[in-house]
């Protein structure tokens, strides 16, 4: 059974010239991979209607289902809609249905801001043309998003705003012109697997050493988020061979392996933490915040994560963290000792059952030869012992510090688990 | 005079699919539109050599330069360089002097985790193919970065992992077969205004009512950061009708304009305590390290930056920043008092000329009538005095704590200029 095959077009002269980086093709293609379809290829094109045009041929072409994202804005840049009615050879009509929604918009808007209401009449009735034969997958504020069935391929056009984008995406499965493709479209079975500590060649050599991919197997091993993740798919009716290779590296992997879902590492800290009843706390010094900043992006994070201190000076280490004075003067603010006071520091201060700390030389200045940059000491303290490791990191300060910070939180995770 | 065309390859599985996000191409793109080429489109394509082929093929006949990125690793899935040479209908020799140097690089390695050398062979003939015709632009580790003229164009090969892409990339100006394409190419003279506190459409408005783009210039407005980037290029020779298009858009703009370089704005912010030899200091709840992650992303920002504090809980509102009790009792903790209090305590406690404090409701959960979620209070506190802010943010966690924090930063610049 062969999935169904889409293709991904982003345009935006913005995105073509790197001004931005792009937020919607990854979640796109996970979410289309995710509902069972084959991803073709994603196309980055400007905002030139011949362009547009083409691509959208090219797509419409190749795959059964073709999703856009960008150019439905109210300006002479947005050309994706008039693309789309050319590439169909259908004229543009104005919908009243979809005016009348787009006026309410407005209108809220002029009063919300106090503007005069006609200003928005041009762009209202342009962005209320849609091409014969599409209809509407719903409304991200003056824009609709459409759907249009091509020449044997149906054509999904979304708003380049991210949040947008996914709002009107997440309705498409629903949409009359999609129920039977994505009826037919059959996700694969998927193994993940992630691991901390071990390098992608490394999990390369076990992956061939386990025998490779088996026939109607694909496995992916990429490095994201400074972890090796491992992704084994399945097409329909090869479970076990896929089963049987997850098993076989699983059991090779070890340790490596922190976990099969993809919950972020810091709700993983979290609901360890909250699996003991403890609360949680940070002292940073090259990391800036990062640690807490992790930890606090998961919602209902305040249950288990009291808080946090960035301390940069030796000053603050000691006025904020109770670091001795003396300890500071004959290891440094970059040692062992430090990193083991600044945790103790946390406790006290913050309250906390366990926290983490970090201190080293994000660089660029700043090393010396006894420590150079990308020299970081980590610390976890709690009432079950303490774990401390020291890291030498190349590279730039945005890796030391990256790199830093996940180890920070690796570091409390592998403490929880292990004094469980 | 027209500018050299170029197209960008990304190969990968793991991109096609979503499973990570790119981070090359808005780099190349970014790095070819400054050199001067005109970039046409960007395609993404997986990791089967067929697919690259094809994509290769496309982009040859599309344009001047061909950068591509990924598939050059020792294992199997890698096959950007067999493609190539497929594409160029030439065969794939084994450079003896390639090989040295990845040998040279993996006995490092070897010696430096304690491996078998001999694990390495095969990987390290495989990278040692080379197209002929091909010359090395440089190595990523085992891994040559190659340049090859194909049909009229030129295809530069390029590793997958960001930090090695950049590294190599950078070399290509210079390598014989491209320099004479990299004179030819003429950069666009640019001029660029960031706003903050303006919307999108308005900026638009501005730019239609300034006369739009005449011949020769392009006007790229897009949001980014929580910021909108209004970026003027101009075609050589079209200079001076830019020119007057971004002072008229500067007047109208007024001081929504913040800055017209591409400093981040953390740097920004830090540059201006460093010019009245001021240090500042962050106290977050509901922005959990944001702020202060952002400062500290800096290089060099410790001699304008204390520390900060991260204080979730109301208890350590009180114990690390002197909220009194009662003042969080009659007020709560997301309040214009507490955001006033916790700046105030910032500002004695980390011994910072002035600081910024931000308290709100960044949800899902926790939100009621009165307080709803997206409620955020501001508050920056320094010798010169105090300004505070007041928001009602839309939408997710993460837009909550994105805005709240730029607004942070945001609200500390504007303070410092006003008050010089």
């Amino acid at each position: 059974m062969t999935r169904p095959a889409a293709a991904i077009l982003l345009t935006g002269n913005e995105l073509l010239r790197g001004v931005i980086s792009d937020a919607n093709g990854a979640h796109l293609a996970a979410s289309l991979e995710a509902h069972g379809f084959s991803v073709q290829r994603t196309l980055v094109v400007g905002d030139g209607l011949p362009e547009i045009e083409r691509a959208l041929r090219e797509l419409v072409g190749e795959a059964d289902l073709v999703v856009s994202s960008g150019g439905l804005g109210p300006t002479h840049d947005d050309r994706t809609v008039e693309a789309l009615a050319n590439v169909a050879g259908v004229a543009l009509v104005l919908d009243e249905a979809v005016l009348a929604r787009i006026d309410r918009w407005t209108d809220q808007v002029a009063v919300r801001y106090g503007l005069d209401r006609s200003g928005f009449d041009a762009g209202n009735r342009k962005q209320a043309h849609v091409p014969v034969g599409a209809t509407v997958l719903g409304m991200a504020g003056t824009a609709p998003g459409l759907v249009m069935p091509v020449d044997g391929s149906v054509v999904v056009v979304l708003p380049g705003v991210p949040s947008e984008l996914r709002r009107l995406w997440a309705d498409a499965p629903g949409h009359a012109a999609l129920v039977e493709m994505f009826a037919r479209a059959t996700p694969r079975a998927r193994w993940l697997m992630r691991t901390y500590g071990i390098g992608e060649s490394h999990v390369a050599d076990i992956h061939r050493s386990a025998g490779g991919d088996p026939p109607g197997v694909e496995t992916s091993i990429c490095a994201r988020s400074f972890e090796i993740e491992i992704d084994i798919r399945a097409d329909p009716g090869y479970d076990e061979a896929a089963e049987a290779l997850a098993a076989e590296m699983r059991g090779r992997l070890g340790d490596h392996v922190f976990a099969t879902d993809e919950r972020p590492l810091a709700a993983i800290v979290l609901d360890l933490l909250r699996e003991r009843g403890w609360t949680g706390a940070t002292a940073e010094s090259c990391t800036g915040g990062m640690v807490a900043a992790a930890l606090t992006d998961i919602a209902g994070s305040s249950d288990a994560f009291a808080g946090g201190v960035v301390a940069y000076s030796n000053r603050l280490k000691h006025d904020l963290l109770d670091v001795p004075e003396e300890l500071l003067e004959r290891h440094g603010a970059v040692s062992s000792e430090a990193a083991e006071a600044m945790a103790a520091g946390a406790r006290a201060r913050l309250g906390a059952d366990a926290a983490v700390a970090v201190t080293g030389i994000a660089g660029p200045g700043g090393g010396t030869e006894e420590k150079p940059v990308g020299l970081v000491y980590l610390h976890v303290s709690s009432p079950a012992g303490d774990d401390v490791r020291r890291m030498d990191i190349p590279g730039s300060r945005e890796a030391v510090r990256g790199r830093s910070a996940t180890a920070a939180l690796q570091l409390l995770r592998a403490h929880l688990v292990t004094h469980s």
